[in-house]
């Protein structure tokens, strides 16, 4: 294979080459077509290249390794789902709802990987094992999402503002994997909701102290 | 093998014969050894019972199963973490600060198999991959901690009373999960004790409302 200087696309670790050609966003549905249908760990870069006509050492020009291509698909997975969590929040106005949704939106997310998705889910599990950068972006997101919603809390007098915010935003934001983590939902084998619930009035009650 | 009645021993499933019989101990004293040395997985019934110059068959008469020995090692386990969390709660006075060391504890129990004992947590993650007896009953012990220390916050007037008890003791138990489930600690690869710390404050302001 060809060395190349590797060039930083969009900021997406992994990637190199021009950030618009044709040929990455051709590259990108093959390999969402091909991780949704035969899983992450089964695709080889092969595969997806013979899907679409290329070689191999081709698409090496656009992502160095098959994890910069599973990083791409699910980090456009994940912020699909924070995406759907952030409707859910923005319809309804009270900063106690809002974060109320969070859990229940991020459950609920979580749990259609797991029941709908199943090879999504498989490769978003893969991505927290390994500690994939997608993933690590996805919990900065959702941690600012936390955050503006404490912030306006705070603002509109819903909240108290006496105790550390990023300490508390980094604490609730954890709390929500206990629903959101492919592994965890997994072994629970059930719908988390309540448990979500219960958990969020914990965060709440301690905002609202 | 020669079928027989299975004899619930000290209420432990899997487990049948006589409680007191010398033998137990002494089967649970080889399996600890095995599971420790060589890891839950790789150790057979037949390899315990050569140890011990015992067949496999007289064996079953004891244990109906690899996983019955497990769950009892696992109890085991688990119990003593527990024990020692429950010395870390004993030596403060505050209900504040025994809450606050059932975080800290039990990161630290977690973080101690992890390190030091990493065939036992190994054998922990078993126990949580397939929810293991044990498990539930280590569960349905740190809950009964958690309750009688927001029980006795709540009638030192340290804790609000207003919310459901039982929700709020089940949210929190789980939120120590956090720290303490194997998975979790080995994806975080590094000690958790400033999440579980700050966990552990949303949980107390949420109490202390």
């Amino acid at each position: 294979m060809e060395q190349e200087t590797i060039i930083e696309a969009g900021g997406a670790p992994g990637q190199r080459g021009p950030i618009d050609h044709k040929r990455r966003q051709q590259i990108l549905q093959a390999a969402d077509e091909h991780f949704r249908l035969y899983g992450y760990r089964k695709t080889t870069l092969a595969d997806i290249a013979k899907a679409i006509n290329l070689s191999t050492p081709y698409l090496y020009k656009f992502f160095d390794s098959k994890q910069a291509l599973g990083e791409a698909i699910c980090s456009q997975c994940l912020n699909r789902a924070l995406a759907e969590v952030e409707e859910l929040v923005a319809a309804v106005k009270s900063p106690v709802d809002k974060l109320r949704r969070v859990f229940t939106g991020l459950e609920s997310k979580g749990w259609g990987f797991l029941n709908d998705e199943r090879k999504i889910h498989d490769m978003v599990l893969v991505s927290f094992e390994e500690r994939w950068g997608s993933l690590a972006r996805f919990k900065d997101a959702r941690f600012q999402l936390i955050r503006r919603i404490i912030v306006q809390g705070r603002e509109s007098g819903d909240f108290e503002r006496k105790t550390p915010l990023e300490e508390t935003c980094g604490a609730i934001s954890n709390m929500t994997d206990l629903f959101f983590h492919p592994m965890l939902l997994e072994q629970a084998g059930k719908s988390l909701e309540d448990e979500a619930l219960a958990v969020a009035n914990v965060a709440i009650r301690s905002l609202t102290a």
